[in-house]
């Protein structure tokens, strides 16, 4: 029995992608009793069939279409790669006072595929971003509290519906999220910096590392540092394609920025220039033990 | 009180450089039982006496030779740039039933700053690794539990005293590690892609975004994979430094290989190649999923 401290805000949503992040939000919307029913629909049957069991979603919907109609809450919550084909199955299924928000890593690309599906981006659209995840992936990760105490960034447009960033703003703060506005073309460059080149760095390192002959001795003596920086290369790599392939430009140009300051290190070491080597490792642990502080 | 389940194997332990690391195996040491009296050397004066009163040290030599003097176990666990220095204020003043051991990320430069200091390798000097440690330095940083389930390499030499490698493997084996052992060489290739190789990622990558104009709004959307990822980039630059520099070789071949990963990488991005990109973020998540299983 959850406390109804709220009034139900949506009467039904649609969730269309029932994985880590979709299913933590309607999960979580569902226990300060902010929905009613959650339909999913999604690729994985089984996936979807978990879902049901756990109670992350109420029905599983055969179509987009099935599932928008009616709903006055719709989440896109599929890796970026899929979002324009389930905008263009909407299309002419969304009731009038719906709002839609999506949750993709990359926003321009999402604005892009509103631009294809509908010919332009709904007013009751709002682009939204909670920077939360875990590596773990699927209905069966996701959990309620993901978002407590998380950011969310909304990059709502020049002629968006106010209400409907409203709406979107009240929702992720019924989850515990601290929700700022960001331009989709700046949100897109401050990602690329600290989520996505991440992503892509350990990706690299770890497989690089895997084509290793003796790889399996290398990661047997692998300490806690690594296993803390590894870490994002056991995330979706379907996901991380997508956004890697949608934040292309802002993604290229953070990498040629990255591969010059590891060419200037790997030049240091070469010439054993220990002043300027410490140089950089004393501004990276200041800029970083600032951050984070004790 | 301590259990003293143990005979006390060592009754003066000189301790040259009173860090996190050596700090943390008198701290075990003596939990055990194994230690009679340690006597701390350092550059640090503030740290020594810290040391002193937190009772990791029992007193405080103000020169090498006093601190070796009568030692039966001589522990160098200063940075890898400070230990031929250390090893050249020994000579003449280590009592002959001593065993001498180190703790240095890097075997070759330690052997070879041993060969420079004492003309060849002591046969009573093992040089060890252990593979533990936190982001964090100092004495005050240390704790007795560091080596609980944590390997540690040794790296005998052909002539290595027998008795004293059985001696260093005992004293890491009290305080919780697995002793293994490897050829030299062989432990600073395996050692340079585990960990060398990612502590230089993360300064980088930590560097380049403190470089950028908007670095405070950047590290403010930063989500826990980079709080993780970047986390080793908080250790100390003194030490990386030295790292980077004794291991160089070994360093370098592993950047480069990883620099060619990399731009493999931003050629499928570049080419909107998402079957290959994806190859890629497949058999990194299979190798790391493999190895850290749930």
């Amino acid at each position: 029995m959850s406390l109804q401290i709220n009034p139900v805000k949506f009467r039904r949503v649609a969730l269309l992608g029932v994985g880590l992040i979709g299913g933590s939000l309607v999960r979580a919307l569902r226990q300060v009793g902010a929905v009613g029913d959650v339909v999913g629909y999604g690729r994985g049957r089984d996936n979807l069939e978990h879902a049901l069991d756990l109670g992350v979603i109420d029905s599983i919907a055969d179509s987009v279409a099935e599932a928008v109609t009616n709903a006055d809450l719709i989440v896109v919550s599929t890796p970026l790669g899929a979002i324009e084909d389930i905008f263009r199955a909407m299309v002419g299924h969304i009731a009038e006072n719906a709002v839609i928000t999506d949750v993709g890593s990359v926003k321009g690309a999402v604005v892009d595929s509103a631009v294809a599906a509908f010919g332009l981006v709904p007013t009751n659209f709002i682009p939204a971003h909670p920077i939360a995840g875990t590596e773990q992936s699927g209905a069966a990760a996701s959990f309620a509290e993901l978002y407590q105490n998380r950011r969310v960034i909304l990059t709502p447009l020049a002629d968006s519906d106010l209400q409907a960033v409203k709406t979107v703003t009240e929702m992720w703060e019924l989850v515990g999220a601290e929700v700022v506005e960001m331009e989709v073309e700046h949100h897109d460059e401050v990602l690329a910096a600290t989520s996505h080149l991440p992503h892509l760095l350990a990706y690299a390192l770890v497989d690089s590392l895997a084509r290793d002959e003796s790889h399996q001795e290398i990661f047997r003596y692998a300490a806690g540092g690594f296993r803390d920086f590894s870490r994002i290369a056991s995330s979706s790599p379907v996901m991380w394609r997508d956004i890697s392939m949608a934040n292309r430009d802002a993604l290229l140009h953070k990498l040629s920025v990255f591969r010059e300051e590891l060419e200037q290190i790997e030049e240091f070491i070469r010439a054993e220039n220990g002043v300027e080597l410490e140089n950089i490792f004393v501004r990276a642990k200041q800029a970083r033990d600032e951050h984070y502080k004790k």
